[in-house]
């Protein structure tokens, strides 16, 4: 089951322009920055309502953020939806004919399991699966 | 303030396939449909929680979403926020130089009144802002 939209990832090139920017237009701060240092980026999140906003930018020129930004600027890059059992829905979704960008699920930023579909199975989105590791 | 997001805006070529494949991704169907004459689109909408997902396709080659597809692909085109007030945020937003796509307020689409920060002022993200009509 897919529950709510957990965040929404956006690839930009500054970090501290854009907390400037963001700070102003949602009229509040990002309650937290994180380096990912697995994924090669810098974060920074804003929350609004049940929704992350959550900026990505690139620690290393090798990152996936940097290449994004290199083809097609910053923009949204992905969204990411919070579901009920994400090795089950991982193994639903291959059965039905999804492409993930690594068929398994593994460790993400901000405490998650999470797991990817490749833009190429769902029109160009990049969607993210995620969810909360309880310890 | 800002509330929520309200939806998040995807630009695709064929709503009927977008159904099929998201019905699948999502594990369950769209609740509407709707074709809005003054922008140009036919829509498709799904719920996840408390964000709607709204797919968006060109019916006139001049629409919008047309030359947004023939210029990036198909892909996540906007973020739409409910506000409490969306005249105070417009007011309050250009006194604070952000450039928006039509400096007023007007009636979109699902009942809604909208204004759009343009990509310009906000690192390549279209930004909705969204107020629902109380008659």
């Amino acid at each position: 089951m897919w529950k709510n939209v957990e965040h929404i990832g956006i690839a930009v090139k500054d970090l501290e322009s854009v907390n400037e920017i963001y700070t102003k237009l949602f009229g509040e701060a990002p309650y937290k920055m994180e380096s990912v240092e697995t994924e090669q980026v810098d974060t920074s999140f804003f929350k609004i309502g049940h929704t992350k906003i959550e900026f990505l930018s690139a620690s290393d020129e090798n990152s996936a953020i940097a290449k994004f930004i290199e083809k097609r600027g910053e923009g949204i890059h992905h969204i990411a939806f919070e579901v009920e059992d994400i090795h089950h829905e991982l193994d639903r979704l291959q059965k039905e004919g999804f492409q993930f960008t690594r068929p398994e699920v593994f460790k993400g930023a901000d405490n998650k399991l999470v797991c990817f579909v490749h833009p190429k199975s769902a029109n160009g989105v990049l969607v993210e699966l995620c969810q909360e590791i309880k310890e």
